[in-house]
């Protein structure tokens, strides 16, 4: 299938390509075509534009960031098949690990993502090879890099299960989610939680780490404190407000 | 994967295995399976349960099934996936008959859905050599069955493009949609829209048909009578109503 450029839906379209390549080539998995799927009726309701209280989060995560003292992007089939080159972009200019995390992992998956990411240009890649796990889960996403998401004092990540966020969280780290579900066990988990489409919030947030980088600690940890419930009210509020003006 | 009947989402990782062993068969397609993730998101917003707009259009539905004189059930990949054995049981009590109907269409993929409803139950399955088309219409939901959807007073649909829907309404035709989003374009040029989760809609619509059975025709045609847009606005509210509940 080859998507025009000028068709209405063509971010949308070519989406669903990359994921359906991804699932061809072993990097993405059924559960996660579904899980897009729910991704985009989210995005639907938001606008498919990132909301102020979006913006507002990305502001926090980038000064959290750039406060961490050892930073790890979490990756999993979805973000790998949709957004690679962006995630090596946001590590580089964040000074992020990359690592690898499934929920429904094999060896076999985890590298083949792995080469995605170098692909990308990513120069290395953790949790290929775990050899740490986060105590108290126990799905596959327990398994994770020593020197990565084990230690990370921020861990970033995307379309993730709840039950992971709330470990990591209870491990004393900063969790900060990209997920579209402002409901979501994860969104509610997390410490910063993006209500935003993952493709679209990537780039806004590099941005804003390269923005913020002058700025002193004093300035940055104020930037960096945020009120994660507050802000998933507002964009609950979002939802209902535009859900008002869209009746039929 | 086997899911233990008594996990909370059972009846949601069920019917992602059903699709999941659809895709492997050759069945579902990879915009079905992210399709029925965008419902889910809904059905989460609805509450998982059928509300009460959507069972006033479940009584409509089976008025206008009893009334009608030719109905057809349309059978989609993720239909056929997840609820073979009640799309045949409704076919059967309200004496309507079956096809097949694809956006991504190839013989051997209608061919294998026919089978499945075969292997259900049913009789016949028409429109896997269709040998009508439905005009102003472009995609390969075009190609239909003479005896079946082209000559049909009425027709079923679930999940399901708008252009159909609307070419369908345009041929003069009553069309019954069960969609879980409220304002996808199918739901918007339906004439009776149920918005529920399929295989909750499809046997509340068996039981209903079941019930009405006995009616008058001016009886039927009181019941049949629907003003679909004040009720997927109920619908909207509904949904309004529970995200202000749920806020975080």
């Amino acid at each position: 299938m080859s998507v025009p450029r000028d068709h209405p839906r063509y971010h949308s379209l070519m989406q669903r390509e990359k994921l359906a390549r991804g699932y061809e080539q072993g990097i993405t998995v059924i559960e996660g075509l579904i899980a897009h799927g729910r991704g985009e009726a989210f995005d639907y309701l938001i606008g498919e534009a990132t909301a102020e209280p979006a913006k507002r989060a990305i502001r926090a995560a980038a000064a959290t960031l750039l406060l961490a003292s050892m930073p790890v992007i979490s990756v999993n089939g979805n973000t790998a098949a949709l957004c690679p080159a962006q995630l090596v972009h946001l590590a580089r200019v964040a000074n992020a690990k990359l690592e690898v995390n499934l929920f429904y992992r094999s060896r076999e998956r985890a590298r083949r993502i792995a080469a995605v990411l170098k692909q990308a240009g990513a120069e290395e890649v953790l949790g290929v090879e775990p050899e740490a796990e986060i105590p108290n889960l126990s799905s596959e996403r327990r398994l994770v890099a020593k020197r990565g998401i084990y230690s990370a004092d921020v861990v970033l990540l995307a379309i993730e299960d709840g039950d992971r966020t709330e470990a990591l969280v209870e491990m004393g780290k900063r969790v900060i989610a990209i997920d579209l579900n402002p409901l979501s066990r994860t969104a509610q988990r997390a410490s910063i939680t993006i209500v935003d489409e993952v493709t679209r919030a990537l780039p806004l947030l590099t941005q804003e780490v390269e923005k913020l980088r002058g700025l002193s600690k004093a300035q940055l940890e104020e930037l960096a404190s945020f009120d994660n419930r507050a802000n998933l009210k507002a964009m609950l509020r979002h939802i209902t407000q535009r859900l008002s003006e869209l009746e039929p």
